[in-house]
């Protein structure tokens, strides 16, 4: 038995209902700027011991609930579980990040690639059900995924890459070859977040964390027609609710227009975007759109200033947006607080104390002043 | 006495003259691609060993033009030799990139910076006068400087950075010394490019590498601002002759509008940007602001591809801008061909011959097709 949502503000906000303030969540909040992190992970021995394990990814799912009145929680995992469970063999190195064992460069590769049975991925399943009962309905749980040309990179280039030059060699090359592994990746994804929806996930987001690279044509052709392919085959409601889709291209703001049309709830922006711009183009009811619930966008390196400045930055962020709508019997402009990337694991937690804060209270005073 | 030039095609793009052929260059066309430069290199011993010999730097900046019919040669130089004149201590340390002995971290450190000695500076400058003699007209010469805003990146950080976390900590914390340190870079790279101009460049570039990853509101302040002021001082003209400038913001695409304004000639595009839509918004004549010229924008790992995928994408490239105006009588629209990044090292010196053959030809056609 699964208690009552407490705090439904941001999947209101996802919706573009009303509410009474911003809600604030925070790209990678459990993560290695929190200390309780740091023991919990040094515990695990590893990442994916971390990961992978049902307790492990709890406990620091829960912790910057504990500290911070965030609005969200976001399930602790990564976005590379799935190649992982395709046979990839995915592994953490420290200070290097993640690395496959056997990328996929070749028609063969390509060839054998398929659609990983999900109980290889139980342990991502069992922790959004373990997640959700540990929350108690304090706020809403988001599960994610990378997205098809987003997981593609890694498993082309094995790791990061600051060129991108073997995925985009085969691209160039043999966009065949591409199309067939996103295509296997986009239905691989929609299984994957269906599955954490059925196991409790009330909103589900997708990271194309490197759509930015892509070249304009190429944006479209490989990466968003892919989530739009993810998109088309996701549950649309679970035990009689709503599940919110969120889409952030980290460095899509020039593609806003496109990204408009797609079939999600939420678009994710990051901080070189104009919030003010945004909303006009794609926040409010569009030409033959559905209008998005924007997300976003402070640059986390504003979390390294002081109270005072962080708290501007705050005001500043909240006001390029401007003042959601406050009529509750209808849809309009909605903005969910959050920064423009993950925050860094060199951020000062008490910092972060101040930004949530910040949002809370700036943004309750702008719905109170009618402009 | 300097020879005439035997072919003005890019600057006659530049200002937005009609020329019977889309001119084009490459962005870092001198570099460890080419055999004959990583003869040469070898030769000198080290990065800085090469770009501070005369002979060296004028064998280098001319090796693509003896392969490739290039409308173009930019000087063999690094944008960082400024901070290095600045005493900041410039080295490369091999497979690392660009290091600084000594960074800018504190307000003692950024009040002693000051406009250096363009006398320290005067291997650029010999090599400028010595490429030009070495050209003998054959084509354009185009000198450069890293951004205000660039340059501050890599003296807070001391080198290359993922998160551009200090300058950035700077910019939230500390925006006096920033805006200190960005002053006196627009006025050392003004004097830097104006001694240039007078050493012999016919046009010179401002690379703003490091632009895109400021957040909206900053990236007007922290660089645009400052390209201006850069701008405001540079030389129009040199013996009898126009000095286009082109400045480059790499992942500026979504700050075109503003960039508009910019009192320059040209606007240098990375691969994300749609150049119709830049084209409508900054290349026809606009309302209050000077027309651009536009630079740019395949991807350089579509030179991984094949021969005729690679013609295929110099194609979409040039039809994206469309046709050039080709009125002789006035100024309108041009397109000046580049990649939208420096070319890789890997790639494969014999497919630039295509893509620089496939430029012209259809661009000769292109004009000879009314449409």
């Amino acid at each position: 038995m699964i208690a009552s949502l407490q705090n439904d503000t941001f999947l209101r906000a996802c919706l573009r209902q009303a509410t009474d303030y911003t809600p604030v969540w925070l790209m990678r909040q459990a993560g290695r700027y929190l200390p309780e992190y740091r023991a919990t992970r040094a515990q695990a021995g590893s990442f994916m011991g971390l990961a992978t394990n049902t307790d492990f990814a709890t406990e620091v799912t829960l912790q910057p609930l504990d500290r911070y009145s965030l609005d969200a929680a976001i399930l602790f995992s990564d976005i590379l579980t799935v190649p992982d469970a395709m046979g990839l063999g995915l592994t953490f190195v420290q200070g290097e990040g993640p690395r496959f064992a056997t990328p996929v460069r070749d028609e063969a590769a390509v060839a054998r690639l398929e659609v990983p049975d999900m109980a290889k991925l139980r342990y991502v399943f069992d922790a959004v059900t373990s997640i959700r009962k540990a929350l108690n309905g304090r706020v809403p749980l988001i599960g994610f995924s990378g997205s098809p040309w987003t997981l593609a990179c890694y498993m082309v280039e094995g790791a990061g890459s600051d060129d991108y030059r073997l995925v985009k060699t085969m691209l160039y090359q043999r966009p065949d070859l591409l199309h067939k592994m996103l295509a296997v990746n986009a239905d691989a994804v929609a299984a994957y977040l269906n599955a954490q929806i059925e196991a409790g996930a009330q909103a589900v987001m997708i990271f194309d964390s490197w759509g930015g690279v892509l070249a304009d044509a190429a944006f479209h052709t490989f990466s968003l027609d892919y989530t739009a392919r993810v998109l088309r085959q996701l549950k649309r409601q679970h035990e009689g609710a709503i599940i919110p889709r969120l889409v952030f291209t980290k460095g899509g703001g020039m593609w806003l227009e496109a990204m408009g049309q797609l079939d999600c709830e939420v678009l994710g922006l990051d901080w070189t975007v104009n919030l003010a711009k945004a909303r006009a183009q794609v926040g409010e009811q569009g030409l033959g759109q559905k209008a998005k619930a924007l997300q976003g966008n402070m640059d986390p390196n504003a979390l390294f200033a002081n109270p005072a400045q962080i708290k501007a930055e705050v005001v500043n962020v909240l006001n390029s947006f401007g003042r959601p709508h406050t009529d509750s019997s209808q849809t309009g402009p909605t903005h969910i607080f959050n920064l423009g990337h993950g925050i860094s694991q060199h951020t000062p937690p008490e910092n972060v104390k101040v930004l949530v804060d910040a949002v809370h209270a700036h943004s309750r005073s702008m719905r109170a002043t009618r402009t």
